[in-house]
C-alpha cells in the first residue's frame, strides 16, 4: 500500500523507467539490474499495476488460470475440467469469477498472463502446473504477484510459494510395484514431456521402484510421449519396434488408452501380452477395452486447494505459504 | 451513445430509480412497468451498466461464457472443452479473455450473469444453452446487451438473435433412421432434460422418422434422464424394467455409455440384443467396449462460430444478428 515506482527505483538506484521496463521484463534491460530491481520490488511489497488502485484493494474479483499450455491440447485433457470444478466450488463461495486467456503458444500464454495482470484484470493466479524452468512462475514470483501453483516447483528454489500437488515420486513408486508385484519382469515406461516437474517425478517413482526391486531399467522400453491418445500410440509404437516388454507404466491414461490401441494394432492382447497401467482415474477408464488400472489423482481436491491457498495469500499478503500434498489412490481394474 | 437513465425514464414515464430496479430485475416493478422500461431501452439503445464507460467504449477485453447448467454437471461434459476450444481459437486473435462464473444453481447462475454484465466485466456473453424458457436470454435480450446462444432459441420468440446450433431435428431423424435401416424393430429413446431445446429437437426428429417409417412410438421405451453416465444407465434400467426394445437412440453419447452398462448389467450383449446409438461423438468412443456409433456435432466449429458471431455483434451493434447452422455427420461403428 502506497509504494509507489517511486520508492523502488530509489531503493534499487535505477530510474522510475527502468523499473518500468523491468516489471514488463524488457530485453533491454541486463538480469543483473532485473535482479536488483525485484528484490527491492519484494522488499518493499511493491505491487506494479496499471490499475493499481483496483489491485491493492484486491477486488477485481477475478482469479486468473493458467493451463500447463497452449489451450488447444489442455482443454481436452479430463485434468483441466476437473480441477476448474474444484477451483469453482471455492470461489462461488466467495462471488469470484475465472479469467481465462487463449493462448496458442508460450510467446502469447506470456502475454496473456501479462495481459491479466499488468493490467489489473485479476487479483491471483492458478497455474495448473509447473515446468523446470518456468518463466511464468518466476515473474509472478519476482513482481510479488498472488499465485498458487498446482504442482512441484521444488526445482524453481523459490522460498516462499503456495503449492499443491500430489506426491508424484510415490504414484510412478506405486505403479510400478504393482506391477512388479504381478510378476511382470520387463517394464516400460511412456512418460509425458519431461520439461513438466509431474512427469520427471513420475519417472523417478519408476526408477525407485525398479532399482528397489533390482531390476535395471532398459531404456530401449523407455519413450517420452507428445500429447494425448496420439503420443501414447507412437510411443508404444516405439518401444515396440525395440522388443516387448511385458507391461508398460504410462503416466497419464490418455498415453494408456492410445499404448493400448498400439499394442492391438501390432497384434498384442491387453493384459495377456502387456499388462498397461495409467494415472488419472479418468471418467471412462471403466468403460475402455480393458477396463483401465490406474490412479485416482483428486484433480477436484487440488483445484479445490489451490484456490483456497490463492485466497489465503491474498487476504494474508506475501508473508503466507503454504502447501498441500495429495496422495494418490491406486484403483484395479484389469489391463494388467 | 450518450444515452443517460434519465432518458429512458422520460420515454417510459417513470422515475430513474424505477429504471434502475428494472435493469436489477427487481421483484418489486410490475411485469408491465418492465415491460414499458425495457422496451424504451431497446428503442434508444441504452446500454445500463456500472461502468458504462467501459461497456460503451467496448474494451473490458472479456467475454464472458454462461454453461448450461451448475457447473459440476456441466464442466465434465466433454462438449464444454471442445466448444472452449473453439471459442479460444477466435478470441485468442482478437486478445480476448474468457470469464467464468462458477455457479452452483440456477439462482447463483443468474447473480453470476448480472455480476459480469452489470458490473461492465464483459463486452458480450457466450451461452452454451437455449432452454425452453430461458430467463438469461430473455434478460440480456431486453437490455440489449450483446450476446450469442449456442443453441436455436426458436421458442423464446426474439426477433433479432445471433446463434449457432447443429440440426437437432436433423440429427434426432438421422440416427433413427439409421437403426431403422439396420432393421432393429422396436426402438427406445433415452432423451436428456426437456427444459433445453436441443432435447426437445433431437426428441422431435425421433418421432418424425419414426412416424415416416410407420412404426408406433413406445411410452414404455421413452425415458428422460438425468445427468450423464448415471442418468443414462437409469434411465435404461427404467426402460427394461418395461420390456426389451430392440435398440435404443440416446441424445448423448454419456447417456449411451450408461445405458451399455446398464443393459449388460441385466445380461444384455451390445449389439447382439440390443442396438445403441449416441451423439457428440466424444474423443474415448472409438475406445469403447463396444465402439460407440454416434453423431459428430463439431462442437469446436459450434464454439468458433459463436465467437465470431458475437464479435461481429459488439463491433456493428443491436442492428446485426445472424444465424449458423451446422450439420451433424454419422459415425459408423459397432453399437448397433
Amino acid at each position: 500500500m502506497g509504494i509507489t515506482i517511486k520508492d523502488v527505483a530509489k531503493a534499487a538506484n535505477v530510474s522510475p523507467s527502468t523499473v518500468s521496463r523491468v516489471v514488463k521484463d524488457s530485453p533491454r534491460i541486463s538480469q543483473e539490474t532485473k535482479k536488483r530491481v525485484r528484490q527491492a520490488m519484494r522488499e518493499l511489497g511493491y505491487h506494479p499495476n496499471a490499475m493499481a488502485q483496483s489491485l491493492t484493494s484486491k477486488n477485481t474479483g477475478n482469479i486468473g488460470i493458467m493451463l500447463p499450455r497452449p489451450n488447444d491440447e489442455e482443454f481436452n485433457h479430463p485434468f483441466f475440467p476437473e480441477a476448474l470444478r474444484g477451483i469453482s466450488a471455492v470461489l462461488r463461495i466467495h462471488d469470484r469469477d475465472i479469467l481465462l486467456s487463449p493462448a496458442g503458444n508460450e510467446v502469447e500464454e506470456r502475454r496473456a498472463l501479462q495481459r491479466m495482470v499488468l493490467s489489473g484484470k485479476v487479483d491471483g493466479v492458478v497455474l495448473l502446473s509447473s515446468r523446470i524452468s518456468d518463466e511464468l512462475i518466476t515473474w509472478l514470483y519476482s513482481i510479488n504477484f498472488p499465485f498458487v501453483v498446482i504442482g512441484n516447483p521444488r526445482p524453481l528454489g523459490l522460498e516462499r510459494v503456495c503449492w499443491v500437488d500430489n506426491d508424484n515420486i510415490e504414484i510412478g513408486r506405486m505403479i510400478t510395484q504393482y506391477l512388479i508385484d504381478k510378476g511382470y519382469e520387463d517394464i516400460g515406461i511412456i512418460t509425458g514431456d519431461l520439461r513438466f516437474i509431474v512427469n520427471i517425478d513420475r519417472l523417478e517413482g519408476y526408477k525407485q521402484a525398479m532399482e528397489a526391486a533390482g531390476k535395471s531399467t532398459n531404456r530401449a522400453y523407455m519413450a517420452e510421449a507428445d500429447v494425448w491418445e496420439d503420443g501414447g500410440y507412437n510411443a508404444m509404437l516405439r518401444i515396440l519396434r525395440n522388443g516387448k516388454p511385458s507391461a508398460v507404466v504410462t503416466v497419464d491414461d490418455l498415453f494408456a488408452i492410445g499404448a493400448i490401441r498400439a499394442c492391438r494394432d501390432r497384434g498384442y492382447s491387453i493384459p495377456y501380452d502387456i499388462g498397461v497401467i495409467g494415472v488419472n482415474n479418468i471418467g471412462v477408464d471403466q468403460y475402455l477395452m480393458p477396463p483401465l488400472t490406474s490412479v485416482e489423482i483428486y484433480a477436484y481436491e487440488l483445484g479445490k486447494s489451490a484456490a483456497e491457498l490463492l485466497l489465503k495469500r491474498i487476504e494474508i499478503g506475501p508473508e503466507y505459504n503454504d502447501c498441500v500434498i495429495i496422495h494418490g489412490r491406486l484403483v484395479e481394474r484389469v489391463s494388467c
